[in-house]
């Protein structure tokens, strides 16, 4: 039930002995990583985090989300970055599951989007989710504000408490001071994981626990990932080939990773697989670009740029095993479009001879790709991607010799803005 | 109620004097355009489209869109590339305005995204519209087949002719052939429009006349831009200068243009851009990479990224003077997120603050970049982005010596993929 990784469209770009070359730097950085003695270890909880996630506690989110859908007809989750992006992405993967319908708010400011969100929610018993380490993140802030409002006009305090959820700092910030003083239930943001990071952690497992998501499933699929990943040995860790063979092809000029996945619902994985690589690898003027690409819909929009344009990007297909769903193609006697060839098969074989002929015609392009696989849209198949990414990515970083777990130059904006806006 | 350019922050990078002397290659360009005799002149057809829709034409899409939402709850929307993205994105654009909910197929082979739909159009009354020149684009051809199977299980043949409508070629091709048979209405794909340029076309007004959006106003916004953008003085037309400044960023060793859009509605305008800049300008190993960003969500996954990554980006905002709705910030008598300072204030103005900041910070970081601003939420607004996006990027695709008109690249997947599902 692991994640493959196929690497046969590497061959002349990045050939095996390169990555076995690489062995040795590998190596260093995993003892960096497992040691945590490397460049920003303070921010490596992560790493055993679903190993230390209780069952007890699952089972308490259990117990939390069966209570929210008994007094409510949807939740709003406010937050943003990661605490938003993996929340939305795991919904989103995981749609079949879902009881209960999952707003967001705070991860943007726009105004319109704001207003319809307020117009879905009336009539509606509502339960919010805040997510903000500070409480001082100026979207969530905002949005909260709002919606704080708009509970209050609408529920008593007693009722309020039941309905307002907050995950923050253990002790300090606004949001916890916030929570503390009104009474609102918790849950803990801890030090040593950065937001891009805490998708496995009570940011990301609370509003799926309230959604009725299978957390569980998705804890048992991170633990393996977690034991899987933790081999030092490159030859034996597909997380770590991953991590390689993207710093080598960066290193070979290649400036631009896309990321294509060949289902609709990995659209929001992509996305948190933005941040994670974006954020973590991109800083001293170094870092692969991280573009999404939705197949086959964007086939048909970059397929010519990455067949034909700059030979300046490699491509990470990502692609699931079993969709769970089969739709058999219709006959059609007069077969006008040519295509009763395939008339009685299941539509999904359909869409991977289209992966398979997409990876070998960008290959012969000038292309390098890979392929990671997941087995299924459940929830193990979910926690063992976070976890293959985010060990992936640190190990990416280390490669390339920068920090992967801090995020200095998104101060430069804020300070800015907090002038323009007055705030002290 | 022009687009307006603002190209402030490209100070350092290319200056007004840089520009300038862009301006003969920009006449030269402008010439092979307007006279339709440089490459791919043959496909030129969008230059005088809006020009050229007749009043009574659009007059006739309104009655057919008000006689299809009277027998419909509800329209499914069959098409890739062209024919999906700028209808999606006039949708999203335009949402205040829909009246009856648009469903898409066709534009991928996600067996899970392909099963849930069947499912909402379950005890629904259905429109079909159907999009494709050749009507051999698996795709469409598969999701036709499809759902021409669920329609034909439910209506009788007379009540199919009324339910099923196709935009394609005027004369050939297999859904040509299909609805001539079937006697299903058409509307025509002329030779001399591409995909990617066919938003203004029957392609996108179609869909959006049985929606009940305001095509008029669409084209109308589309009439008052071609006449604008008609100018072949470079110091007078906004959309030229914004192609010189590509192409001179591209020159100076730019490679991605990032497209960062402040409001969520404006998310598929930007993939619906990202098509019409990839597939006209990445071609003969060129080109710049287009790749969008929806802020403020992604400034919190790729900011650190822009603010400290590789300089090899600039970026292009895309902006909304009055987004159409106003929501007030509440003062919070504890002021423990200490934002009090923008408690009154609209919603939007903190936007737009946060734009501005981004700007500076960015610029500064040494990602230089432009502000595109549109007056409105409105469809003379969408219709004159359309046509300005359009112009520059066939401008650009001159000033870079390329064919912007054609896509030889997508043919190399299209054959493999046609041989591994055995179609002759």
């Amino acid at each position: 039930m692991s994640i493959t990784l196929d690497r046969s469209h590497l061959k002349g770009f990045v050939e095996d002995r390169d990555i076995k070359e690489f062995s040795g730097a590998v190596t260093r950085a995993h003892e960096a990583l497992a040691s945590r003695k490397g460049a920003g270890a303070e921010f490596t909880g992560w790493l055993d985090l679903p190993q230390r996630t209780e069952d007890a506690f699952l089972g308490e989110l259990d117990e939390l989300g069966k209570e929210a859908r008994e007094n409510s007809d949807c939740v709003v989750s406010i937050g943003i970055g990661g605490s938003y992006l993996g929340i939305h992405a795991s919904l989103e993967f995981l749609t079949a599951e879902q009881k209960i319908p999952v707003h967001f708010a705070g991860h943007n400011i726009s105004v319109g989007y704001t207003h319809h969100l307020l117009r879905q929610l009336e009539n509606k018993r509502v339960t919010v989710v805040c997510i903000s380490k500070s409480g001082t993140t100026t979207e969530p802030a905002l949005a909260f504000r709002i919606i704080r409002q708009f509970m209050q006009d609408r529920y008593g305090a007693a009722d309020l408490k039941k309905r307002i959820i907050c995950i923050t700092d253990r002790k300090k910030g606004a949001l916890r001071q916030i929570a503390d003083k009104e009474g609102y239930r918790t849950y803990p943001i801890d030090d040593d994981i950065g937001g891009r990071f805490s998708v496995l952690s009570p940011v990301g497992l609370v509003p799926l626990a309230i959604a009725g998501i299978d957390i569980r499933g998705l804890v048992a699929g991170a633990r393996e990932a977690q034991q899987e990943y933790a081999r030092p040995d490159l030859a034996k860790n597909t997380a770590y080939q991953y991590a390689a063979a993207r710093a080598l092809l960066n290193k070979a000029g290649k400036d631009i990773e896309v990321l294509s996945a060949f289902y609709q619902r990995l659209r929001l994985v992509e996305e948190w697989w933005k941040q994670l690589a974006g954020e973590s690898e991109g800083k001293n003027g170094q870092g692969l670009f991280p573009a999404s690409l939705n197949f086959t819909a964007d086939l048909h929009s970059m397929g010519q740029l990455i067949q034909e344009g700059k030979r300046n990007m490699f491509e990470t297909f990502l692609m699931v095993d079993d969709p769970g769903f089969k739709i058999e193609i219709p006959k059609d006697d007069d077969n006008r479009d040519n295509f009763n060839c395939v008339a009685g098969k299941d539509l999904d074989w359909v869409n991977k001879q289209a992966y398979k002929a997409t990876a070998m015609a960008h290959f012969e392009g000038g292309v390098p790709n890979m392929t990671i696989t997941v087995p299924r849209f459940d929830a193990e198949s979910l926690g063992r991607l976070y976890y293959f990414f985010e060990k992936a990515v640190a190990m990416t970083g280390y490669l390339q010799g920068v920090n992967p777990f801090d995020q200095p130059g998104v101060e430069a904006y804020k300070k800015k803005m907090f002038a323009l806006l007055g705030r002290t």
